[in-house]
């Protein structure tokens, strides 16, 4: 089964690199875009058997900054 | 109107940081993980006048290397 990470930076918290990629889209030509935040995917292909419970710590212990990222969690159907 | 961009490598493309991830679950216990890649999220507030064809364009000329990496454009419902 393959699942899905989303994981982004929290509300207030800056962001150099969606402001440079934002920067950037306006010196190529792009308008409408009013802001760009940047984030990870992280795609795991884990056994049926893995408990939401285990992808959760997972993602507290390892996959994200609690302190400054939020996380969401997707299973994908194989 | 909101839009998440999903940029993953390649399959077959190396991914050095998706197997460190994936050796250090390994390394804190968790079992069942059979692979990991990395990508990235970015996530774009946009006008919605801002058209599919412009999303693509941003796409292929800035936020991923089509020479290794798959995007993918969702529109989410502001």
């Amino acid at each position: 089964m393959k699942v899905r990470v989303s994981v982004s930076l929290k509300n207030g918290v800056l962001d150099p690199q969606g402001r440079a990629i934002h920067h950037s889209l306006e010196g190529l030509g792009f308008a409408g875009v009013k802001d760009v935040r940047a984030g990870r995917l992280i795609e795991l292909e884990v056994d049926d058997s893995v408990t939401d419970e285990a992808l959760d710590e997972m993602c507290r212990k390892l996959l994200a900054n609690m302190v400054i990222e939020n996380y969401r969690i997707e299973r994908v159907a194989a």
